[in-house]
């Protein structure tokens, strides 16, 4: 993947909470690894699909809150520098939000 | 987790394809796996989230997958076999769906 | 629109509850109307997109209703007939969850 | 409904596009009666299922494009401005946010 945004590293929005977001992804991976647990022992299906709602539930609520940070960060720090960046930070945030919103 | 359907183990429909969902689900745990080495390098949030959508779009369709199978095993076989079991199965089916809408 | 099932017109499981869906999807046409009184009067860009997550929600609310009985009904009741049609019948209501849950 | 910001109401971001908006909303209009009609002719519930999950789409559709004209101007002037009043604009458009990704 490219590294769309080298200069920008030590501001962003996220770093202030990196282990809580790691914890929250760490806690995801398990569940990923609880579901695997599930198939082998080929539980019943409508379960298997709760522990996917929860899962997804999970990782969505991690982006709502990266997206939040970026938007109180980058996004904010852009626009009161001024110049075009602000337009481009906007541009990138609202196709993430709509990535999310369609996924 | 409660197991709510002990009885009818050897018919669930997804086991046909288990070996499938278990590649698909180390796949995610891969993910999450990559969502944790992208934040401990501090890599920028819109590439973060990008692979979030991902890996969201990736559960889902790990979900849409089960419950395909179990509409055509678990809930057309109880409609086979008549009785009250067909409503259970699709009244569990139906609120499963309502979670996977809402999540 | 192509017709897809009209020999089962006279089974469709909604049809119990036609006027409630009526009633619903009346309220929804008047939450699109209230949404352009509110672009018209220029009022506050989130309070609009408040009122469009409502109607949304709502939205889904109905079709969540419309595959319940769906299943309930047609699904149900292909898989008591046996034969093909079953499978058909399976088949398009997973696509549609898929379209709504993609959606 | 409360107006939340009254002082604001000249910069609202999708001021610049409300002929196309109004434009859009009546065309959702024009669906949600479709669906009645679909109702009262009681069509087949998979061909109307696929006609709301068209129409919420096209919901989905303005408010990210509400969201985006918010962000450009609403969010992107706050900052400039500098103060508290980014803040509050930041999180007003991430409970929106979540709000769509949850609707």
């Amino acid at each position: 993947m490219i590294e769309t945004d080298p200069g920008a590293k030590h501001e962003h929005g996220y770093i202030h909470n990196k282990d809580a977001y790691l914890k929250r992804l760490r806690r995801i991976e398990g569940q990923a690894r609880g579901l695997q647990r599930m198939v082998e022992e080929e539980q019943y299906c409508i379960d298997i699909l709760t522990q996917v709602s929860a899962m997804t539930k999970a990782l969505q609520s991690v982006a709502l809150g990266l997206l939040d940070d970026h938007l109180n960060h980058c996004v904010v720090d852009a626009a009161r520098e001024g110049g075009p960046e602000a337009d481009i930070k906007v541009k990138e945030a609202s196709d993430a939000i709509a990535r999310l919103v369609r996924s």
